[in-house]
This record gives C-alpha cells, sequence and structure tokens, in this order.
C-alpha cells in the first residue's frame, strides 16, 4: 500500500487468534495508539531538552482537570472532561501535529484530521468507534462546559511550558505577545480565573523579553 | 540543600506573584509533575525503538479504562478509575520506577514512595493533596474494584508491548514464563477475560522463545 499508515502496528506481530474477536480488536487499536508517543509537538518540557510528545501532553492535560477544575465557570463533569482530553490528538497519530502559530498547515487540517479519525476509530468494535468519535466531536465543537474546559486545558498547558522555557513558541517567527493573547483566548471561554492567570504569565512574559512586545 | 529533590521546577523561574495564591499553588504542583515525562521504565515502546516514560504509560493505561472496562468483572466507576491511573506513578518523580523484575529494588520500596507521596503531594493546597492522597492510597491497597482495575491495567500494558517486542521485560534475568504468569495474576483479580488474554499471550510467547519455559 502507499499509505504508511495503512500498516498497523500489530500487524507486525499479530495477536493469537485465540483471543475474542471483540478483545483482540480492542487490544490492536490499544497497539496502534502507541505511536501517539512518537508524534512531537512544538512544546519544550519543563523538565528536559527535548520536545513534548502528544501522549505526554494528554496526559498532563488531565492532570490540569483534576487539579484545576474548581476554576471552571461552568459546572463540569470531571471524569467526561477527562475523557476528553485523552483522545483529542488521537487523530494527530495519521494526521499529524499541526502547531497552532504555523502560517499554512491550518488549511487542510479539518479534512485530514477527519479521514484520520474515520481510518483509526474504525480499528474499535462499531459502539465504540462510534462513542470516541463522538468525544473527539464534542472537544472539536466546544458546545459544551466539558469541551470548553478541556479546550481551555489545551491552551493552557502549553503557557505553562513557554513560561519555563523563558519562550518557548512564543518565539514562533512573526509572533507577538498580542498574537498569543488572540490564539489563548479560548481560555477565557471556559474559566475567568485561569484565563486572568493567563494574562498575568503572558504579560510578564512579554515586558522580559520572552515573547516580542505589540502587534 | 542536598536532595537534589528539593528543588522545584518552579524555582527555576517562579510563576508571577500577582497570580492568586490557590492557584498558584496548584500551577506550582502542575509544573512540578512534568518530571513524570522523564521518569523511564524498562518497557519498549511498540511504536519506537526507545524505552517508555511514566508519563506516557499513564496516558496509555487511562485509554485501556476507556476501552476495556467492560470486561470489568465487579461494576466499575470508570472516571474514578481513570483518575487512579492517571496519579498512580506520579510518586515516581521523587522514589523511582522499581522494575518489577527487579531482586533488590522493592524491598524499601513502600518507604521510598510514602515520603515521595507527602513530599509531592504537600505543593497542593491542603485538600487536594489529601485528595490525591487518598486516590493513591486508594490504588495501592486494592480494596475498591476500581482500584483492582487500575492494577490490571498496570499488569496488561506492559504485557501487549512486551508481545510487539517479541520480549522485552519477560526476558530480564532469571525470569521464566511461569514467573511471568505468578506476577501478572492481579489481572485475574478485576476481569477473567482479560487474564484468560493475558494466558494466551504469555503463552504464546512462551512457546515461541520469547520467555523462557518452566520454572
Ligand atoms: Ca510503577
Amino acid at each position: 500500500m502507499d499509505d504508511p499508515n495503512s500498516r498497523l502496528l500489530a500487524d507486525e506481530t499479530p495477536l493469537p487468534d485465540t483471543i475474542d474477536a471483540r478483545l483482540r480488536q480492542q487490544l490492536t487499536f490499544l497497539i496502534e495508539v502507541d505511536k501517539l508517543k512518537t508524534i512531537l509537538r512544538q512544546s519544550p518540557l519543563a523538565a528536559d531538552r527535548r520536545r513534548e510528545n502528544d501522549a505526554e501532553h494528554s496526559w498532563h492535560l488531565a492532570m490540569m482537570v483534576i487539579i484545576l477544575a474548581e476554576h471552571a465557570d461552568e459546572p463540569i463533569d470531571i471524569g467526561h472532561t477527562i475523557k476528553l482530553v485523552l483522545i483529542h490528538d488521537l487523530v494527530e497519530i495519521y494526521a499529524g501535529d499541526t502547531p497552532i502559530y504555523h502560517p499554512t498547515m491550518g488549511a487542510d487540517q479539518a479534512e485530514r484530521e477527519i479521514k484520520a479519525a474515520e481510518q483509526l476509530f474504525g480499528l474499535l468494535p462499531e459502539d465504540q468507534a462510534a462513542e470516541i468519535r463522538a468525544l473527539w466531536d464534542e472537544f472539536e465543537a466546544r458546545t459544551t462546559p466539558e469541551a470548553r474546559f478541556a479546550k481551555a486545558m489545551d491552551r493552557l498547558e502549553p503557557q505553562l511550558l513557554n513560561w519555563m522555557a523563558r519562550g518557548g513558541t512564543w518565539q514562533s517567527p512573526g509572533i507577538t505577545a498580542d498574537d498569543v493573547r488572540a490564539r489563548k483566548a479560548a481560555i477565557g471561554d471556559a474559566s475567568k480565573a485561569l484565563w486572568n492567570a493567563s494574562l498575568e504569565i503572558i504579560g510578564e512574559g512579554e515586558r522580559r523579553g520572552w515573547a516580542r512586545p505589540g502587534r
């Protein structure tokens, strides 16, 4: 096949076929998603000199939901919000990471990601494929309080990493502190307290020269 | 200070002190746990030629809870079980990973981990320190259906990675397939279906020479 994504990890060493068919499909999916650990983001770790991967990022967002849920402006179901952040980047296994400050990659992002969702979630039994797809659609649509809070975590976590890196992706070509504030505004849709803290962090970063001033 | 763990990541670049004290404590903890991404386990990734880290592992267990919960022999609260797996390895930030087949490191593991829990969770506001400590104690005690299922995921995930590596930690010095079965029995305490699948995987690994036969 031409598409490198058409080769499943589990095809390299198929699971014993004595395992029940439904469970075998579930395990095949769970092996395939190991690939999320190899999808690199732009953000530098706070604890090491390398970029973060999507699996680490997803775990970190889930921890943030547990610790920061009290700051949500609308009541949220914590368990459901955690599910949203755990699965929100799975499509990048086939579609790749689209950097937030990238000038052109955003254009066909939605199309690439929908195709990836069909391919990846389609490994699961039908009922579960539909369940994970519904979670991902919910995250993307941001019409529920849980999805808005999940998105806020997705925007806030790299702010913390940029702060620790004294710049990080704030220093992407052509980006100013105003651009950062504009792209982070989704935090304010979920939590005024976290948005105020973000403005403090970006503003102080700007004063220290870690983000370019003005427009 | 002598203890390298006594230096917090957030001490390197303290957050603006204009941020509310409680939120600042929460963000300091959330920055500190970035260190989980640097704690390496013995298991090799399925998707790359390197060892897995604890943050990736914790994310993978959470995905397994979502997909495999239907196989639990007792009813479980999925959101609560996910919380248990997300936090179960946090103490390793200060106590390090104790390999399951290591001959001596297990001896003072409990003591090291309790000290680590007090130090790490103590960064949080008191109510949240108690909440995370209660989750970790629950995971360790395995007296709830959720904790038993969380532990089963912790045992099953490296089985899948060992299978994909055609050996992995099954080939630790002096370890046989019987030893592997003995140390994986906790899977059977949570799910007969998943335990049966594990026995198929280990048994087939033994037949193929990926785990040493017999005792
Ligand atoms: Ca462990």
